[in-house]
């Protein structure tokens, strides 16, 4: 198939949203068309629409449609509902750092052409705004994926933790760009998927897009990596990143940092696939990142069904931290950082940025 | 709470077998009657009854049930029956070491009685010979948790793998026997169980064994316990084993090697808790046992619910192979093999049996 469209515009600034409701996968592949900001609202909110960059675009083309029935009106009118509907967006997700990212860069793009533009001028230009921040991740995602697969040969398994796929971003992903790059350039390879508990992510998500574009999957249990590894089926790992710190040490789903572990005892790379925008260089090291508890439902009733006795202690955080010592290179859309220190992390984001 | 009757014989050679459904537990509590050989194999195949000891001990009752339709017919109708039966039994859990050691163990007793006993005499030395493995395990349960208990200090955080607890064997266990007789000697310790997926054994019987025995326990997902361990919650990990080999490469769980790794990697001890029918001598290491492969949809199906694309491809291997340097000591019922090499092996094993 051709790239899963996470999401996409139909039309001119009167056009409409279209998004792939992510909670149906994999069962069913069925899109939402978002014709008025509430129903943008509600699938982000829902986690119709998940992953930060895909949410930062959702809230974007979510403002051109809450402009939409006041552009043939007055300019104070127009004012008035772009700052309702901004507010309004920002409250679905209140603790996505791009969707305030997205939403700010619409109110810059609005104060700047206030003064001279018409109505329908600034619902035009501010669908514009929203088009260049998905066509920008749409090429920071390609970018990844290109400079990736020059890693990975032809012939080789290769395994991922989580989701950091298409579905999460504009089209094209993080970790499985490296693979789809890989794949189009020829080079045959086969993905080893963790399901991830306890969303099962990988399950439901990286399985399925691996399939949609004819890759070769096997869908694994998280602890059956390391098995994997050791019957020789894995030659390379690439995940995501929630986080990088400045020495390199990158947060990511729980269960990433024992398959790095796993990784290390079979000399088997691991590599962290993720944009610029995940660095966070305030943080010296990983020590600092603060690791988010979950729900214990999440342990305890996969899926509706209790499978631990009632009131059972449970510990569930949701990311771990993986150490630069176990990372073999750090992919971004600028390329490859190796070896991952603070010096040469510094050096590539502080040339490109 | 008393112990847990994992399984137990009701009557005389012509009674039946009751054993508790593993696989409604936590959330029920229910026992299924085996009046014949055919109900036996179903509930060591389906993991209704599932530990490597309670699988030989229900294989060896699983004889008795088999035989029992030609107890009052001539000698050789019976021993054909007994030839087929315990073959049959011997398909229902390849990778189950103690399966064939029961069930050779009931050879024996045949073929040393044949040419004297009467079928029925027969079959009442098979119940006699299989109430023995019973009893004897009940013994070794209790030997295994008085050594092991020894390697735990009050205070300790210890982590699990899977379930060898009394559900896996007579009624105290292996691995968990060692927290069992620890706690009652009056030590204050934290048990992790990973839940152990596909199958959630430890989600699903491990916390409630150690619930019902007022043992401090906390559930996590498998790909946590690395990061159990970096946070320092850790201070020993003991798991069970399906088989051990001459070199002490063990056989256990599917996970059991990952959690080994990353033990390995935070020095952590890692034991393994067995008694001596574990161990086959035959093999010179661990790349001999095979490794048993699963139904898929124990990963895509596993909560009641689909969770994975249709058609996916799916690898399920229910065990994987833990290499000897990784093993800090064996626990067995003669006491603690440490260093765990060919040699000393031998030597336990040898002085012993």
């Amino acid at each position: 198939m051709t790239n899963i469209e996470t999401l996409r515009w139909v039309g001119d600034w009167a056009g409409h949203l279209e998004l792939i409701d992510q909670t149906l996968l994999p069962i069913e592949l069925a899109t939402i068309e978002c014709r008025d900001v509430e129903t943008a609202w509600e699938a982000i909110k829902m986690l119709r629409v998940r992953g930060a960059p895909a949410i930062g675009i959702a809230a974007a083309y979510g403002v051109v449609l809450g402009v939409q029935p006041v552009a043939s009106g007055d300019k104070e009118s127009f004012c008035r509902r772009f700052e309702e509907v901004t507010e309004y967006l920002a409250k679905s997700r209140p603790t996505a750092v791009n969707l305030f990212w997205a939403l700010d860069r619409l109110k810059r793009k609005a104060a700047a052409l206030q003064g001279t533009a018409s109505p329908k001028e600034l619902a035009e230009s501010l669908l514009a705004e929203a088009r260049a921040i998905h066509e920008e991740d749409r090429r920071i995602c390609r970018d990844i994926g290109r400079h990736g697969a020059e890693l990975i040969e032809d012939g080789q398994g290769v395994l991922t933790h989580c989701n950091a796929g298409g579905l999460a971003t504009a089209d094209y992903g993080t970790a499985l760009a490296v693979f789809f790059a890989a794949a189009e350039s020829g080079k045959r390879i086969h993905v080893y998927a963790d399901e991830t508990r306890p969303l099962l992510q990988g399950a439901r998500l990286t399985t399925w897009e691996l399939q949609q574009r004819g890759i070769p999957v096997t869908l694994i249990c998280d602890s059956m990596a390391a098995q994997v590894m050791r019957e020789g089926r894995v030659q390379a790992v690439v995940t995501g990143a929630d986080r990088i710190a400045a020495n390199g040490d990158a947060a990511n789903k729980i269960g990433t940092y024992s398959v790095a572990l796993a990784a290390a005892a079979h000399k088997i790379p691991f590599y962290v696939a993720a944009p610029q925008s995940t660095f966070d260089l305030s943080l010296p090291s990983g020590d600092g990142i603060p690791i988010e508890e979950r729900d214990p439902r999440e342990i305890t009733h996969g899926f509706g069904r209790q499978t631990a006795p009632d009131g059972i202690d449970v510990y569930n955080p949701a990311f771990d931290v993986t150490p630069a010592e176990l990372i073999a290179g750090l992919i971004c859309e600028k390329g490859l950082i190796q070896p991952v220190t603070a010096e040469r992390i510094a050096e590539v984001l502080g040339a490109c940025s």
